[in-house]
């Protein structure tokens, strides 16, 4: 889901036509969440929201949240839309702190998909769901003609029952933080990237899609209130992420550049292509910010998931610079880390 | 949202490639729906929806409901893709019974559609949303390549908290409930078809899509617990929402064909093209079944809603003929009244 946030300033949403670059999680799309979609549909939820929405419930706080799916191709090294769609919306709510309820999914078909490919994605969906421990308890099919869609286009959306351990939240993050993540960042966007064919670039690669649900919980239960702020970072990457969590405050982030766990097959496509590996989405790894005391338990604890062996402290929330996020190495050289600028991997999720 | 029943037998989905038909709402989305969605991603709540998903929640019932928009055009006599994808989704809850609390939408967007048009069905959404009192918590923005979409397509989701008073679903009704239905019929359907311009057909006609809430509380008010069953009936029109009514049950229903409201406009077309307008989709009608002692009543408090002067019984349950809809005429004439079969009006919801 978009992230949203409540302190920026108010931005005019004045661009003639729509382009890729709106719909890849960086600052097109941001403009045009900030520009349009909150100023019209105002209300005090969507303003403040995340990666997903809370809603107060008979006394409980419920989180739901909405997601499209139009990665190209259908299926990829380590996953499919089917297993995006339900990984995707999980983690959504799992870094909000809920543990979810139910899914719905709406799909969007293209007449002459063949029948095979349908029931593939369906199962891939039912695996997942399964995995994670929600069922899928409906959805809506809608078929467009031949030509007006990529195969299939899948709408998630999910809501969860929220831990009333979690007060999550970039208004809770303190300077001395640690930021820490699960694991190498950019397996599932460069994946996508060579599966497509169209480079002349091999790899031994596989999307990272799966819940990190285990995370969060596992996070929760080891660090409870010191735990301040979670994100799986998707679109635009880890970069995109921790500049979206301190944009709204005075902080800022220095990133140890060195310690951020990347495969070398990963860093071998960035470095022909061009690309910054901070940039490149995931969707298996958890960014959490924890209080420096609960830092070395939480991590432990990640840790200690299957598939978290590689977690890591890769920075910590400063005072300085504010609103930045400045990535080191022990060189003693510096950057400044910007969000995702344009486009540079279309159709990823 | 699809509807989904129990007691049907397990129907095989070996259809070699989707078809238009498969998202029209008739026999051959059922098919998919019953030979693949639940078969694969089995769970009790899924194999007993109707227009929503109930959860249990902290001892309240939740609703839940995902619905996709593909209408074309994006912008029609009476309504636009926005408002449709707004309205739709509050249907789907008032239909079983719920108030809702958010909504979230998600869209995929069409590389150089127009920023004023995706501007004019974002305040499409806003409108309808202050109309039926729910926010549009959060959502979501993919963009596709041009031509991989056809401007914009919209999914949304929503979820609300049932009326305790709500008692509804195919297992209440009974033998002598009465059939009503707050208005003309066929609108929505003849309204977009007319709009594409394909036809050398004109007519002074707009799309009936509005909230259904306003019927839906009145006849909770009303009716309480002799209120058995509502649908909005969208895609498949009146003949197949009840039709799957009925599906799972061992009664028929009894309809007074001259009695269903049709504007002439609508008659007219449908003579033409050779459409059942029984078949043809509503956006703004409810179809409820009541306890005969609460009819008149009930029929007087959906004529005291706005827009529901013209709310009429249509017919009766009856035991025979079982499992079928039998319309009947004052001259004696009858026929069965099966689902829609094939897709006769694509892409109109």
């Amino acid at each position: 889901m978009e992230t949203i946030e409540r302190e920026s300033p108010r931005v005019r949403f004045a661009d003639s036509a729509i382009e890729m670059a709106h719909g890849a999680g960086g600052k097109a799309s941001r403009r045009l969440v900030e520009g349009l979609f909150v100023p019209l549909l105002a209300n005090p939820i969507l303003e403040t929201l995340s990666d997903s929405a809370i809603s107060n419930f008979n006394g409980s706080r419920i989180a739901t949240t909405a997601d499209a799916y139009v990665v190209k191709p259908l299926r990829f090294p380590g996953g499919s839309i089917g297993e995006l769609a339900v990984n995707g919306t999980v983690n959504d709510l799992a870094v909000s702190g809920a543990r979810p309820i139910g899914l719905m999914a709406a799909f969007i078909l293209e007449a002459g998909l063949s029948g095979e490919a349908l029931r593939a994605e369906v199962e891939a969906m039912a695996h997942a769901a399964k995995r994670a421990g929600v069922p899928v308890m409906g959805g809506d099919t809608k078929v467009v003609e031949h030509g007006l869609a990529d195969g299939m286009y899948v709408a998630t959306f999910g809501f969860g029952a929220v831990d009333p351990r979690a007060k999550l939240g970039p208004e809770f993050i303190r300077e001395g933080d640690r930021v820490l993540l699960s694991g190498p960042i950019g397996d599932h966007g460069i994946t996508i990237l060579l599966a497509r064919g169209e480079l002349d670039l091999e790899a031994d690669l596989a999307s990272d899609t799966r819940s990190v649900a285990p995370f969060a919980d596992a996070l929760l239960a080891t660090a409870g209130e010191s735990l301040h702020w979670m994100r799986d970072p998707t679109r635009g990457g880890v970069a995109t992420a921790l500049n979206e969590l301190i944009h709204g405050t005075e902080l800022g982030i220095t990133l140890f550049e060195e310690a951020v766990p990347l495969r070398d097959e990963v860093r071998g496509a960035c470095e022909i292509l061009g690309l910054d590996p901070l940039h490149i989405a995931n969707e298996g790894q958890l960014l959490a910010v924890v209080a420096p005391g609960a830092s070395d338990m939480a991590l432990a604890a990640m840790r200690g998931v299957p598939g978290g062996e590689r977690a890591v402290c890769i920075g910590e929330v400063r005072s300085k610079p504010a609103r930045a996020v400045l990535a080191v190495t022990s060189y003693g050289g510096s950057r400044i880390i910007d969000m995702l600028v344009g486009d540079p991997l279309p159709r990823i999720c």
